[in-house]
């Protein structure tokens, strides 16, 4: 993939501040970064925006909206604090917010999507007067119970055409959705609805169900072929490298990027 | 769950060999027995026949036949290896032989899946010849790199399709299957062509990608739905408990057992 669209997704050198993170795009000749919201609140969100922007770096997304199921909240915070997300990911002007939808934590999995959709109806119209755009990223089916339950890419597509509103699509994950057999066909269906696209990738002997990803071309998912089909949706956007590895968050960052920036040119 | 339905898979009491687990049956009157290949070549088959036999047990899976795409091992002697896995279901009697379809050793998925089915359609002859059929289990896609590249029912459903033999069925494992927004079409879909099914639960705060399922009614599947819904495809077979945990593993299993059948009575 070409280095240009490279987009840092923050979560990969979680060690670092905001500050140093976008100081490290500079050092890397990156052009774009993904933020997470307690990093953004760590730095103020003033601060954030002026960091950025004196960067010249593009904001792929901020991480993350969604949560709609949290046992801890009601609807209404729930809404709150999603309607805060969006007014950072506005002021950041951030490509996309994206939307972790779940998690589940009863038996009742028909009524946590339910409940999904609810909150996600309820938060789109104060996403479309703020101009940002929402994108549902479907996570793998083994963060279920502690991150979402939507779980694939036709299940995030059929709540996109739902509501079928230029501010909501989805962000596709590699490490997430490519297992699916029904990847290809799903992502003839997103066409134009793509918001996001993000790579790491798949250890062969995986270990941990949430921080074991490796950089791409370590690991099983043939991200050329994925890259393909995500480019045929239309979606020309950043690419965020987000590799979830507390192994690699021991390593250091400079040692890293210039890993991530080698399988981003080599193996997306 | 009747509990005159309910079947041991032998991994549950992964410490017993195959006799103690015979034993430990008849003293908490389970009616059916899961048996597996490491077991039964530890107790030698004929004496395994004679074990379950004399002690009046339903043999309602052997496990497992499959694992086409093993990196150590040829076609040929992949087969080879399937055609004895079919003799011992044949001489215990059994309902199904479990074929678990991986895993996935590099970055050709599709290649996977088609060596998958190559091998499906190289074993089934000779199942149908010994009268065993064979069961298609969809593992959880966390699973992909280390047991099988067919990770959802639609995708087992499609295979058994192709070859519409009344030898080649599927078998819904509910720790494997449940999180499948699809589920519920699925087995509208599989009306005759379920083979088996097994229960376990999904641990809440899961940590470990093999070895930390929990007894029925601990988690969060919703296990009586879906043993109506697989009863709406015709299934009346045994209810395999597969318990695969390697904290449970470490219990008494006789205080195992009690729970087993206490959750299998009011959570299945």
């Amino acid at each position: 993939m070409d280095a240009g669209r490279l987009s840092l997704n923050q979560i990969t050198v979680n060690s670092l501040s905001l500050e140093q993170a976008v100081d490290a795009c500079g050092r890397h000749g990156i052009g774009g970064i993904a933020l997470w919201r307690d990093k953004i609140a760590a730095a103020g969100l003033e601060r954030s925006v002026r960091l950025v922007r004196d960067a010249g770096l593009r904001v792929t997304s901020v991480c993350r909206g969604g949560m709609f199921t949290d046992p801890a909240a009601t609807p209404a915070q729930v809404l709150a604090d999603n309607r805060r997300a969006v007014e950072e990911a506005a002021a950041l002007g951030a490509d996309v917010l994206v939307l972790v939808c779940g998690p589940l934590t009863d038996t009742d999995l028909p009524g946590a999507r339910r409940r999904v959709r609810d909150g996600i109806e309820a938060l789109l119209p104060h996403a479309a007067a703020a101009g940002v755009r929402l994108g549902i990223e479907p996570l793998h089916p083994m963060m279920i119970s502690v991150r979402s339950v939507v779980v694939s890419l036709r299940q995030a597509l059929d709540l996109v055409e739902e509501f079928d509103d230029e501010h909501l699509g989805v962000v596709v994950d590699a490490y997430h959705v490519w297992w699916d057999p029904d990847l290809a066909a799903q992502l003839v269906r997103a066409r134009g609805r793509v918001l996001g696209y993000h790579v790491s990738d798949w250890k062969p002997a995986t270990t941990d169900l949430l921080l074991d990803r490796v950089v791409m071309g370590d690991g099983l998912i043939d991200l050329p072929w994925l890259s393909a089909r995500v480019a045929e949706t239309g979606f020309t956007g950043g690419v965020e490298v987000e590799v979830l590895s507390s192994a690699l968050w021991r390593e250091d960052p400079d040692e890293l990027l210039v890993r991530v920036r080698r399988g981003f040119a080599d193996a997306v």
